[in-house]
């Protein structure tokens, strides 16, 4: 059942909605086309008032173009926001792919001033670009602790393990956002930094009282509010002490008598992807959107269905159910967000060389190298293991990880969750090396812990095998890209005489600069012959 | 060396030049950066008058932009051209990607009138696509007969098996792109159908007489000439019989004596890229750009090095070595073509409804399937072959290949030359199942024989493979995309109850079209929840 556009009530309500689309002009280049709206649907929508769109794919260019068409189908300012925590070139081909925020937040516990004035940079960088591209709201900073090295969602997205880093950093990011004219986003409220499970998959449960919250979680997003954050997204998240009823993102407890209350917050308060599975199992579309709005959300992110949403929000004022005065303060909040954002840049969304600059010191800063001696040329196996596989952006283009030591001699095996295993069922050998062939092995990881993935990428017993190469002398070197516990832990059973490295960032300039360490005298004769037909 | 561009010689031999550019606007995302010249060059060289640029990869929306500023380089009008035989999706995203030209070869073998349709409708689209990025010269059509199926480079690419085929198809695309307003391209002259090996890395052979060539290789370059093409493309082939010294792209007897002479062609000669090892292997840069003009072509494509190309021709004219009329008459022919193309266009370069049917009319006419039952859902293994790894233009965004068996309850499983080895030392039972698990494999191989993979493909003991699968009454399902000869080889080993397909083409639509037909009852309610953070 489609929206009325002719119900001024239901024309307010859908201004709070923010849709999904894909950043491809086409629809036929939608990646995910259950979840991204097709044009007609989009057009229709933003035809009858729905305020907003969060956008995820393509090129960073196409997204410029992208962006104004979606205007055009507007006659009010939309919010044109994505999930860019990571810079613009995360989510669009092209523009900036920075270091993960951990990256910084490691740096700052050797070089505080350092990190700030970097994280910073990063902000700015991020807000310039998403101007560029015509976005005016960035889905950042991550304010949520990651004080559990386990943690499937949150992880490497964190600016520190520990509040006073995160917080610092996070506040530092949302000051970059606003010197560049974007708005940010302090998410995911109350804190995800603490949890095991994946609300992408199910509801987590954080079992913590108001003192602990307190003490670890709140600190960033204080800081991100005394930093002016424009908006803060809750978490899906179940807090039993507080409330046990509702996750956060529906619990006006967490909403209104904390965020609004205890922290002050007056700004846009955004559910968190209502199509997600900790919300879908167990609330239908329009009463996910509902009970959200009431418990005090202010804007309705990817409700599952944005038709239903916004009936359900019109009716539930109409009855009474929820007064009238809530529509016209979430309203004026978005109104008045918007009145801070700049108008969208003209410039090319590509990195400027400032910007490129700014890519290669983070990469720098947040580089880990131990070796005593680099790995010679020489006939041997690039064993690389990638997160996902299509698309795989650390394996794009030209990748250094592939080309460097394929020049050097090393031919490449890469390994994913989509090929032939490179395992047998043995736990002490746990690699079946004849799979792979002769030779020594350069093992490069590529895993950071992704979300959707769960546990998997953890449960290869990487540990064993990085041992069993030592023990059969064929470990050449070991790079690990993303996850600095991964390192931790495979570090702890390295001989110092392997060259080993850690990179936050999985970019192919993270790739060049400890590669061409590690490997010695890379040969620049041996070049790729291949340049197509 | 830098060529100077104040020397009036210089600049109009400058004209003469194509030289190769990546697609991408930013020097970073260059995926051979070793051919393809950075900005900084790219200007300075067409500031000093060179005249022609190709371009290879990314976005179509991203080249529109590329396109309008390297003319703005110039002050000339360019000739922008790229190796777009296929569509320009084929080498640009989000444009058409079409079935390969062979796919029409075949079905004029049964219903000549509509694969002339078709190919003329096809050529329009490219040209008319091709315009809308900024290109106004398509390196098409193929003109070589594919009368050789162990051709290494050629293959799916050319029209048709034989010569009255491939003529009046590669006629009917031509016509195509005169409609559409840009240039055509009849390639590699004198026939590069009847080789066994790959131009790109040695200098193939062609034992052929005149009197043979003009039965089996010329009618095509016949046909385009009489179709008006504008230019046609030299082969880096040796023909003992015509020239025991200098291949064709090098050899006046092939370029003025045959194609000028005896064919009576009066466009555009253009040699194919001169950094092909065939010719650097034995000509230094300088050398091999002068030995092309000297023999008769108008247009270098892709010197090994601009600057010295420019100089050495230069010096050979200020020499007398070369005739100052011959530069006069290949600028004139080049003016003479640049006046035939229409402006460029300004609307999208993506796919209009009338294109994207014309995409699936293309993959509908060549499909071949056959089996009695389609494949029951259950749990399974989708054993996927592709070309390459990455990028992998047919597992790119949500490719029907992989989801349509994942919701069917089969497992992805991808091989491809960077993975780990699925094969085991057994003639007759060639494939390690242990490797891959459990359960029925539906086989998808993407192999149509692509340049630089040599033979190392055809290598793989597919056939035996398939009987392993049948033997232990294993195999779910086989669908070939890409190579007419693998399918045939299959197939004559296939029990007839099994289920299978062929498709010329990769594209998405094509796995689209034959796992809906194969798999029973596909499931909708089973969809991946992976939308990302």
């Amino acid at each position: 059942m489609s929206c009325q556009p002719s119900d001024p009530l239901q024309r307010q309500v859908a201004e709070l909605l923010v849709v999904r689309a894909s950043g491809h002009l086409d629809d036929q280049h939608r990646r995910y086309p259950q979840w991204e709206l097709s044009n007609g649907d989009l057009q229709r929508l933003l035809n009858a008032g729905v305020g907003g769109v969060i956008l995820l794919g393509g090129s960073a260019v196409e997204l410029q173009q992208r962006t104004r068409k979606l205007q055009s189908w507007s006659d009010q300012q939309l919010l044109l926001c994505a999930d860019v925590e990571e810079g613009v070139g995360q989510r669009f081909d092209g523009a900036s792919w920075l270091v993960p925020p951990l990256a910084l937040g490691r740096l700052h516990q050797i070089d505080p001033e350092q990190a700030i004035t970097l994280a910073e940079r990063y902000g700015y960088c991020t807000a310039d670009q998403a101007r560029r591209c015509g976005l005016n709201w960035v889905l950042g900073p991550v304010c949520d602790v990651n004080n559990n090295p386990a943690n499937p969602v949150i992880n490497v997205r964190a600016w520190g393990e520990e509040p006073t880093t995160a917080g610092a950093l996070a506040a530092a990011f949302q000051r970059g956002l606003a010197r560049g004219g974007v708005l940010g986003c302090a998410k995911h409220f109350p804190g995800h930094g603490d949890t095991a499970s994946d609300s992408h998959l199910n509801l987590p449960v954080l079992p913590h009282s108001r003192e602990r919250l307190e003490q670890v979680e709140f600190p960033p997003f204080r800081a991100a509010i005394a930093a002016g954050v424009d908006s803060v997204m809750t978490a899906h998240l179940l807090l039993p002490q507080l409330d046990p009823q509702q996750p956060a993102t529906l619990s006006s407890v967490v909403l209104s008598d904390l965020l609004r209350g205890a922290l002050g917050f007056n700004g846009l308060v955004v559910t968190d992807a209502l199509v997600m599975e900790a919300i879908t199992a167990r609330h239908g579309p329009a009463d996910a959107a509902v009970l959200a709005f009431e418990a005090g959300a202010d804007l309705i992110l990817m409700p599952a269905d944005a038709d239903a949403a916004i009936s359900g929000i019109s009716q539930a004022i109409a009855q009474g159910r929820i007064p009238i005065q809530r529509l016209h303060a979430a309203l004026r909040r978005r109104r008045e967000a918007l009145a801070r954002v700049q108008p969208s840049s003209p410039g090319l969304p590509l990195p400027t060389p400032a910007e490129r600059e700014l890519e290669q010191r983070l990469v720098t800063a947040s580089l880990e190298q131990s070796f005593t001696a680099p790995i010679p040329p020489g006939e041997g196996i690039n064993l690389i293991r990638i997160d996902a596989a299509w698309p795989c952006p650390a394996l794009n283009g030209a990748a250094p990880a592939l080309h460097l030591p394929q020049q050097h001699g090393f031919r490449s095996v890469v390994i994913h969750g989509q090929g032939v295993s490179p395992w047998q069922d043995d736990p002490e050998a746990p690699l079946a090396l004849e799979r792979l062939g002769d030779g020594p092995v350069l093992l490069q990881l590529f895993l950071r812990g992704n979300p959707f993935r769960g546990e998997r990428d953890r449960q290869e017993p990487w540990r064993a095998a990085v041992q069993q190469l030592q023990r059969l002398d064929r470990l050449a070197g070991l790079i690990v890209y993303g996850s600095p516990y991964l390192w931790s832990e495979l570090r702890s059973v390295l001989a110092p005489s392997i060259a080993a490295a850690f990179s936050p960032g999985q970019m192919p300039e993270a790739q060049r600069q400890l590669l061409s360490s590690l490997l010695q005298h890379p040969s620049d004769s041996l070049q790729s012959r291949d340049f197509t037909d």
